[in-house]
């Protein structure tokens, strides 16, 4: 095929790798081609306009600015990308706080809106006060301070922590109209530094019949879960920075377990106790909030990894496309188990798929920003990723899981959780206005 | 040689790599090392207590805590993680604001701390007013509003941004007694997220005279860098989001030109013109700020990679040791010119050297972490660090630097900028009270 200049290009001629006007991003690089498509669609919709000179002065060109403050926030004019609050009145009842993704671009989620649940708001611990207590089935129990910590070997990782919940909605009869955010938003990405706890396990020693360990966080809750040993000695880490600084109130200060890829529950925050235990606690998480309801009144216990996902957060509800034209879709994608291998796109419901690209670095664990390019004619259509992860996991279809699962039959607040570890594939449908939705495609 | 486990163990039987206590980190995976060291030192200095039960209930557990923000902030234990202000009453000068390194961990800087650097403040921009004009020698002129911009293909990259004078402290005639973020917290990196400005010339053409490029602020002193346009056909990026969020009001909200790797002024903040351009336009910037003096009343100019460099953050001044025992030795090290391959160090002032772990991913024009252990006697030593890029560059001595700069001959104070490009290698003196200080070793 041939690919055209921009003065006399033609978008018909790109490479269209999938229905109703997906790209192969190959086809953009280097070769002039026009983002606006106004020869496709006669719409005229150029993304830039022409430039005329002279430049007019705007008015903060011609004063001097504010002072740089000594921590600095972002500009008044994104006051509007902030968490929103299942509970902002402070009832006594669990409250979250949900990034929003349909905002953000990249993968680190900044420190102010790294997504929270939390079961009795976020305590005041003094941090020269806190101790960390590692007992149980060990030789030598031991007591750290926040100081001492600090001095063990630390390492950085990027990792996503997602809440068992996130997604939940998309387990209601009926599709609910909500955005990424509503939808999506109890999933979050940082760099974690701090200290590994198999390291600690070699100041304690491990009695052998520890198979088991119980972390337990100093908040009123004392909230708590039982985890294998194995995975202390696999990739746990007492997590003590977050993107650098020292992690933030809701995030567990002054330290957190981070279980990379584990149900974010079980990362318990404001951590004061580890006990090496035979065999799990079974106290009120494992019994009752994080079973996970299968059909034939089943339930599974102890369902630690969140499963392979992906979700477009752009175009997504509430951020309309200004009619037919160049656009990149965009989204994110993670797996529990690993890397993400692949994420597959459709611009027509699962008819036709093209391949996005994935941002490198592609960490295990971690945040992938997938984008794909497409030209759209203005016509209804129906977006959805799939996402693939190197351990040959594939994100199901609605289908696929709630036949293992039950078929939702209630609908249900957005800030309810229906269903845990929910990660069936979003459709979101967009009309001729440009409008995006949620639909059960 | 025998790794004894934690119970008898002998930390004269670690693994040395080289003077004065740098351990193989190999030696302590998974083998039962002693991070106490007492019976090398006698001084007891576990750095864990033997927990006795029953555990002490802290008052923070024992109440409801505080309601989750929409936005949130560091815990105000950690109100003195600030940057430090050159300017800090406005007067009508440069202003800069330093990263506190000495008191963060990981590789990412968080937005409220990255440096500044700016000649009139921070502008207050209105972003649905700001327009970005690409013009010159282009066939087609443009104008970009920010809403067209974000239409286009963009990509996420870490990358460090270090100003040109970062480090210059060292170049005093006498050692300059200040800490990390005083001489190095020039220096931040972060997550970036925008377009490419290659993308936006192919919606321009060039006109194929053009062989550089300018680009100018919109803060009131314009300010302005010539650059080659072949540096904008590579990885210059119109950054959009900074570690996820829309960039900083500081850093350029609502665009800046990002320059991977190029000193930090050229990376123009509050981007409003492109202008391409047949050779340099000798601004003030050019003619006088950034160029280099060297030896013989010579000076470089267009002078841009931000040269091979490491430097480390613990141990370093106001951060005592307590006592004889293990600590981790952890720095940063990065290069304009691509990876970090290697970083050395000594804790003998150079006599010998160990190979510093690397934390992965090591990425190009980015903040790379090191950490070596370390199990102090107590005696006073000379720690450096000296890294290598995958260029094959490595961080000069102060005897090779200024062999070919000239030596310094006076004392100007730390906030001055008496040299740009200084990457030599750092020492910090370790007295027996475990307090450091910056020395010329």
């Amino acid at each position: 095929m041939s690919i055209s200049k921009r003065s006399n290009h033609d978008p018909r001629s790109l490479q269209r790798v999938a229905g109703n006007g997906l790209i192969d991003r190959r086809a953009l690089l280097g070769r002039g081609v026009a983002f606006a498509g106004a020869a496709a669609t006669g719409a005229g919709a150029s993304l830039a306009s022409a430039a005329a000179e002279p430049l007019p002065m705007d008015p903060w060109s011609l004063r001097i600015g504010s002072p740089i403050p000594a921590y600095e926030a972002p500009s008044k004019y994104e006051k509007h990308v902030v968490r929103t609050l299942s509970n902002p009145n402070h009832e006594p009842r669990t409250s979250n706080a949900r990034t929003p993704h349909h905002l953000l671009n990249g993968t680190i989620t900044p420190n102010g809106l790294h997504f929270v649940l939390s079961r009795a708001g976020i305590p005041d611990i003094d941090p020269r006060k806190h101790r960390l207590v590692v007992h149980g089935l060990v030789k030598q129990p031991k007591i750290f301070t926040l100081e001492a910590l600090a001095r063990y070997p630390m390492e950085s990782r990027i990792y996503f922590v997602e809440c068992g919940g996130n997604s939940g909605p998309l387990y209601n009869k009926d599709p609910v109209q909500a955005n990424v955010q509503a939808i999506h938003g109890l999933v979050s990405c940082a760099e974690w530094t701090g200290v590994r706890v198999s390291t600690l396990l070699e100041e304690t020693s491990i009695d052998p019949k520890a198979k088991w360990f119980l972390a337990e966080g100093a908040d009123a809750p004392s909230m708590n879960r039982s985890i294998p040993i194995a995975k202390a000695l696999d990739d746990a880490m007492i997590a003590l920075y977050q993107n650098g600084e020292r992690i933030n109130p809701s995030q567990g200060y002054p330290m957190r377990l981070l279980l990379p890829g584990y149900e974010g529950n079980m990362n318990i925050k404001w951590l004061h106790r580890i006990k090496l235990i035979e065999s799990p606690v079974m106290a009120m998480n494992e019994t009752m909030s994080y079973t996970l309801r299968i059909a034939g009144q089943k339930s599974w216990q102890f369902y630690f990894p969140q499963e392979v996902k992906s979700f477009i957060t752009y175009p997504s509800p509430g951020l309309a496309l200004e009619g037919p034209g160049f656009y990149e879709i965009s989204g994110l994608a993670y797996s529990g188990n690993g890397r993400i291998a692949k994420v597959m796109v459709s611009a027509d419901g699962g008819k036709s798929w093209a391949q996005a690209v994935l941002q490198d670095p592609v960490l295990s664990k971690a945040l992938t920003r997938f984008r794909l390019a497409w030209q759209w004619d203005g016509q209804p259509v129906v977006l959805q990723s799939r996402a693939w992860d190197e351990a040959g996991n594939v994100q199901p279809t609605r289908a696929e899981l709630f036949a293992q699962r039950g078929e939702p039959r209630v609908n249900v607040p957005v800030t309810a959780f229906p269903m845990g570890h929910i990660n069936v594939i979003q459709s979101w449908a967009v009309d001729s206005k440009g409008e995006a939705r949620n639909v059960y495609a």
